[in-house]
This record gives C-alpha cells, structure tokens and sequence, in this order.
C-alpha cells in the first residue's frame, strides 16, 4: 500500500462486479514457506537484536544487501551440486538476465566487497541478519525461507582473525540464549584434513568425499560404523549395503585415529593430534594454525568448555579454505510426537580465501561465522522455552450503535502505556468475552449505560477468573459469582488496569 | 553458511584451481536493489521498531508471512495495469507452478486470512513489517525492493474501525519521526467520489480514470490547471497538449467544488461538502461514513491538525471501497543538487471489502494502513536527519608476529561493555590509524613493548585529536604534538577510554 503519487494511472474500485466473482482454491501458501506468527517472530527478532549486538560490540558494522542479485554473481556454492540447477531461486529480469534469492549471506558479501573494495576500510567487517531462500525440498523444521545472522571479516588472513570468529561465535550463541553446557562451537581446519587424506593416498575427489561422508557419520554410527563404511562397506539393520571407500586397514585406522583425536581442551586435541597427522607440509601449517587459534582464543578469554577442537567436523561448503567450524546444540529436545530430537547444528562458518577472487582476480582472505537463527528459534520452540505473549486489554462495547465510549476507555489506558483495544467487531457479549480470551487479553474492561450512569466500569480479571472458574461447578453459581469482576470508579480505571497487567507481566 | 549435517552431499575444497579462474565482471547488483549502508539501516530499523510498538500497543498481533507466494494467490493490485505482466517479480516452482514476490503486505494478509479464517480471533487484527517488491522501472528515490510496515482489522466494518487506523497512522507517523506540522494524514471517502461523478453523469469507466487524474494533480497545477483538464484539456509549458475529460463547465464546477471542499478542521469539512456533493443515497451514506469518523477521531482524541478530511485524496490502489487516507509528509527537503524535492506521501490506505472475498466468495470487511519505511527514511536522509554512527574503539596491533596484546586490550573494553575491535589487517601503524579514522573510531589504543614495558596504554582520542590538529599548522608540529593523545596506566585503560566514549556519545 506504499503511496503511488508519481504513478502515471490510477484506477477506481468501480461499481460492477469484481472480474473473478467465484471463489477459486487459491488460499494456499508454497509449502515449506510457512506463515509465522506472534510468538515465533517475536523469539526471531529478539535473538536477531541480541546476536548483532554482539557483532557490533565487537567492532562490526551493519550492511544488507537485499534478496535480489544477479545469479552469475551469488555464484552456487550449495551442497547439492549433483544437481545444478536445485538450489536456488531463479528469476529472470524484464531485460532477460537471470536473478536468484539469495541462499546465504556470504555470497552477496563477496560480491558487495568485489564491487566496492577500494572505497572500503580494510580490512571490511560487516554484520547483516534476514532470510535467505533455498529451493530444496522442504521438511520438518527444514524451510525454503529461513533467517541468519552473519558477521564476516574480508581482508585479513591469520588464524587470529579465525580465532576472533570463534570466539565471538560462543558470545553469540550464549547471546541467542544457549546456556553453560548447552552448546559447543567445534572446531576444524581443512589443512589436517588434507594432510590426513595426502598421508593415506587418498587423493582423488571420489575418495576424498567418500571419506569425508563417512566421518561426517561418526555422531550417527560411532567409530566402527565408520571403519566400516571407510573400508569395505557398511551393511545397516534392514540388510542396505553401504560401499565403502576402500581403505586398507591402517588407512582405516589412520582416518579414525584423526576423527577421534578430541580431547578435554583444546591443548590437549592439539598434543593428540601432532601424534596422527604426519609431519608433511601440510600437517604442520595445520597444526600451527590450530596452535594460533589456540594462543588467540586464550587471550580473548574464551572458556575451554565453549570452544572445542574436534577433528571430525567437516562442513558441507565448497569454497572454505582453512578453519571451520561450528556451532552445536548439545541439548535434547522432544517433537511434537514425542520423539527425541538431536537438533545438532545451528551455526557454522570458516575461512574462504577464494570467494572475492571470484571476482577480482586477486586473493581477498575471508572469514565469516552465521547463526541459524530460524533454527535455533525452531529448537528453543521445540523445548517449550518460546512462550505466547500476553495480548491487549480489550474493551468491550456496549454500545453498536455509538462505540465511542469504548473507543475512549480504550485510548485512555493506551495513554497511559497499556496496550489496550476498543473491541471492533459486530458481536454481542459472548463472543466478545471469547475474542478477548483467545487473544490473551489480561483483562477487558465494560462500561454500559449502567456503569456511565453511575461513574463506574466493570473490570474482569481473565486469569484470576479463570483460576475462581475452574472452582466453580454450575452454571448459575457462575453466573452469579462472576469470577475476577468487579466494579471500580471510572477515575481508577488505569490504576486498577495496570495492576492486574503488571500482575500478568510477572 | 547455514549448518548442512541433514545433507546428504558433502564436498571438500579441493587444491586444484578453481573453475573459474578468470574473473568475470560481475561484482554488480540489478538496478534499483542498492545496497545499504549502517546508517540507514540503523535508522530504518528503528523507525520500523517505534512503529510496529504503536500498532502493538492499539492491540495488533505479529504476523509474517513471508516473501513468496503463489503467483494467483496474490493477484495483481498494481496501478500500472495496462502493463498485465509487469509489477510483479515472478518465478516458477519445480512443479512449474507460478511465484510471485510479494509486492504489498495486504495481499498475501488476504490469502492468510482467507486460510485461516475459521481459527482466528475475529476480528482478527495484524501488523507486519518487511521488503516487499515491484519490477518497475527504477529512479531516484524509487526502489524495487523496500521497506513496509502495516496494521490491518480485518473481519469488522463501520467507520469507526477505519478512523482507528486513522487515528493509528498519526501517531505511527509522530512515533516514525515526524513532528508537529510536519506531516498531516489526508482522508477521503470512495463513495463522496463515486456520488459527485455520478451526480455529473460521469459513469463511464474512462472518463472517471480521466477525472480522477485530473483530480491527482490539485496540488502540481492548482484549481485553473485542473479545470482545464476536467474540460477540454490542458497545454503546459512546453506546447504539449494533454485532452480532457470534456466535462461541461457546470460539471467541471461541481468536482472543483467537491475537491476543494477542505476546510480547517474536519467539521467545517464536513459542513462544506454538504453542500457539494448532492444528496443521493451514495452521497448520504457518505457524508454518515466522515460524520461516523469525526466522532470516532474525537473519542480517540486525535488532533485535528494530525487529520484532515482532504476531498481530493485519489489513491491509486484498486481494491479500496470506502474510506481512503495518505499520510504526507509536508516537509520539503533539498536532495543532492540543491534541487527542492517535495517527498509528498508517505504511507496510506483505506477500506477493502472485497479483497479477502476473492478466496472465500463471502465478503469479510477489511481495513489497514502502511508505512512506507523505506521512503520515510529517504526523506529523513535527505532531510539530513540520520547520521552516521559512532565507529568501534580500535587498539592498534604492535606486534604481527604476535598479536595477542591487542587481542587482550580489546576483550577487556568489550568486557566493560565499550565496542571495541582489535586491528585485523597486517599493516603498519598509518594504515591502521586510517582504518581507525574511516570506521569513525572515537578512539585507539596502543601499547608496543615501550608500554608493555612500562605498564601504560597509548590512547588517542580521535575527536580531541582532530579538533587540535586542525590548529597545528606543520607536520613536524604536529608529529611532536601528538594532539589528543596520552599515555595511562594499564589499570586505568577502561575508565579512561570511557570517558572518551561518552563524551563522544553526547
């Protein structure tokens, strides 16, 4: 309903028939593109102002690059690419070039920063929250439109500039509401990894990722599931024959000894993993950059409970080129049918030194973290920790045909802070009294001619009436004890009001 | 970078060079989708905030139903439509079915309300805020994605519910920024229109069209401009001749009369237009509509300087079938050229009873109101009103081979609460002290092994310093000066930095 003054026609709702006069089935919504409502956007967007809080506490700066770019720039790094073209939102422009949704964040950041990087400050750190679509298939808690909430620094390379990123990931994910114990941000370098997978012989892209699937199983199937699936192969209960990748048995052992290398701190994982990843090149620069977040995390005072390095983590991205990492939801929580849900991973992120270059030529060193904010919403939701709000004070009105003594009770309590409604529909009392319940309303407010006449109003508690209500076992004692009403004179109207919110709000 | 463990597909950055190895131009974003900065981020996020907090606390509920819809669940209520296919971005499902990116907030409330209908509190009474989208033809000022921010009371008739929304967006216009005088909320009704064009025998479609653009530009031409155009036409300036709408002189009269029937306060408005617009059923019902709404307005305590009935209120959309209003902001503001730009409307709406019948084939009364952020905030950017915010305190990193000092100086700030950064690039100490200018630090920190040594930090307030420096005519002056800048004890690097950072903030 934006104005459209400099529109050059306009139009009026004419007197004839709309065009379509029939109902046609089209109330619907694409699936996995639900509507959300007061509650859940509520969660969503406080954890939103909380988390880019902690970004800018941190040094970062605001940027929002819309959802719109043009496809060859968001590029598709997607885990999907056995099919190229799922994935993303595609859309073509009135001149024909082809434009997507954006998927995630960080494409667009590559491109803002390509496009921009000789007026920027370097190195460039920005912060940017807002939906970001998916064209994949939907499922329970898995959407096509979802929320996250990112913070990237673009030109700067060093593992303390890594470290920075996990370290405030911990920040951001206790910030969204995760507790002591309630999350780990896990930690991994892409450099051990290939030093691992160089040392075995294991070097063609078919292997490699082979291997990595079944690491990425360990949580599922445990270590032995894992030998299986990196040597011969892996039978399941039902009898399906996973192939395996082939490794003999001390390639098989080499692999595990890596993935199982975690240990109580992080200097500890370091010591384990010196002894498995070989000495070669890459092994050390892995191993010294570990030693750097190590050194870094400790002077940003990061406690060692948030923060672990686990060598099994291998992340689903293309383009990250050193640390990843991610952040993880220990707890347990129950679905709707009382299933025991492992939501897992709710943040990830890591170096990506060859995004910019995309554009530019040159090597641009990122890194970057993102919360799933739809999915943590989604999980603290689950765990019954996302209350419905309280709704308005609701005014009934007595008068259908002059409702401006309502309209004024209404704007009085407002005026003094309360969120208050006059009620706007057409109904009598009963439904009134039911709308104001189903909206939560703490309490409604009634004033008939009785009342005006003798400077009163009528004023009903909806939660201590409900509690008297429950007592109560006829009708006609209901009727006749009108739980949680009373009377209180027009002049005390906002006082008394207010009492019974702030009582609510407690 | 959302979290990817439910894939199945995992790939790992290989060390071959990537695909594209040649940068391609295409570090650009499609016309009119710019990219947006902190500060007016910043400020729309705000308005957005005190906005949405008024129509909570007139008892409206959240309500976000995303960005994409069905293509026919939307429909098309665009002004341009002799452009049939334009107005919308469209896109097609894997199924092929067709998308569309919302271009309004009101529609897809329609299609929401339409599906829920039997499970809502009724009536049921929403606001949202969020980017919608129009393929048009970008231009100054004029984006093709922005920012709204809606209420709507869908399920209730009469005008008292339409002068609530009224009453609502002058104060969602005072709570977004606008002060006294600065913007007014104009309102009209669809059926005075309709009664002074039937009164003159205007019935036919085109030639309401013509008249009601006639109308549009009261303000752009004045009462002479438009009595040309509602007669035989006009010649402007240049020579160009635009036809009218060939109306007789009495008929010209008569919507002159009717259209600059606005008065002082609203009851003088009402009185005059009285006497202008007949007294056919569509006149009476009319006139009873703005009656309805003057004693609403007054029960609300709305300020009549806030609200005025202004006949010659159009508005463009074609599903309104009552009461219509804009909010206009009256301001004129001077863009980059010095040119005077009159910003005009800022947000509107008005009654739709049909739009939800659509669905069902039964009609639910509907009314709602829009903000439109994105423009408000253009014009207080224009205005010069939103300012760049306060950039992070920056410690310098005197060490590259180890930075964990400066990692340290900056944790401890951020654990009192300053907004600190540690410097993230590999540069020397110039560069970082231009870092440090072009994020608007308020101050840096340094401490080399001289300070380490000596138990002190370096700090430079960047304000004092530049105040003093403009006095200092030499450099070596200057570099003996060092103005703004002194040496405190470790002990003190808080407070002292603080006191830097409040100054700043006042």
């Amino acid at each position: 309903m934006r104005s459209f003054k400099r529109h050059k026609r306009l139009t009026l709702m004419s007197k004839k028939a709309p065009k379509s006069p029939k109902p046609i089935d089209m109330a619907r919504k694409p699936r996995g593109l639900p509507d959300k409502r007061e509650g859940l956007i509520h969660a969503e967007q406080a954890m939103i102002e909380r988390v880019t809080a902690v970004y800018r506490c941190w040094g970062f700066e605001g940027l929002d690059t819309g959802a719109v770019e043009f496809a060859d720039a968001l590029g598709k790094f997607l885990p999907d690419d056995d099919r190229p073209n799922a994935g993303v939102f595609a859309l073509q422009d009135d001149d024909e070039q082809w434009l997507s949704l954006r998927y995630d964040l960080t494409a667009p950041l590559a491109r803002f920063a390509a496009e921009n990087w000789q007026t920027l400050p370097k190195p460039f750190r920005r912060y940017a929250a807002g939906p970001v679509w998916r064209n994949e298939k939907p499922g329970p808690g898995r959407f096509r439109e979802f929320l996250q909430c990112d913070a990237d620094t673009v030109g700067a390379g060093g593992a303390h500039v890594d470290a920075e990123m996990i370290a405030m990931a911990a920040e951001a994910m206790r910030a969204a509401g995760a507790g002591d114990g309630e999350f780990t941000v896990r930690v991994n370098t892409r450099r051990l990894l290939n030093a691992v997978l160089e040392g075995i012989g294991a070097t063609g892209e078919t292997a490699r990722l082979t291997i990595l699937r079944a690491l990425d199983k360990l949580d599922k199937f445990g270590p032995s599931g894992v030998a299986d699936l990196l040597g011969a192969g892996r039978m399941d209960a039902s009898g399906d024959f996973t192939k395996g990748a082939g490794l003999s048995i001390d390639g098989v052992k080499r692999v595990l000894a890596f993935a199982e290398a975690g240990r109580a701190t992080r200097g500890e994982t370091l010591e384990a993993l010196g002894t498995v990843v070989g000495t070669g090149e890459e092994a050390s620069a892995g191993l010294a950059e570990l030693d750097a977040i190590t050194r870094a995390l400790e002077a940003f005072g990061a406690p060692e409970t948030d923060i672990v390095f686990d060598p099994s983590i291998v992340r689903g991205l293309d383009y990250y080129t050193g640390p990843v990492f991610e952040a993880v939801l220990l707890k347990q929580t129950v679905d709707d049918q009382g299933g025991v849900v492992q939501i897992g991973s709710v943040g990830g992120g890591g170096r990506y030194d060859d995004l910019v270059a995309r554009f530019t030529g040159e090597k641009v060193p990122a890194t970057g973290f993102s919360v799933g904010i739809s999915r943590l919403a989604a999980a603290f939701a689950m765990a019954g920790t996302i209350g419905a709000l309280n709704g308005p004070v609701v005014v009934l009105n007595m008068d259908r045909d002059d409702p401006s003594e309502a309209l004024r009770l209404a704007t009085e309590l407002r005026n003094a802070g309360i969120r208050a409604e006059a009620y706007m529909g057409s109904s009598g009392m009963r439904p009134q009294m039911k709308y104001a319940d189903r909206r939560g309303a703490p309490a409604v407010v009634m004033a008939g001619s009785d009342e005006l006449a003798k400077g009163v109003v009528t004023i009903k508690d909806l939660k201590v009436g409900a509690a008297k209500a429950a007592a109560i076992s006829s009708n006609q004692e209901y009727r006749e004890a009108r739980p949680g009403q009373f009377e209180a004179p027009r002049a005390d109207l906002v006082a008394r009001v207010r009492a019974i919110v702030e009582a609510e709000d407690e």
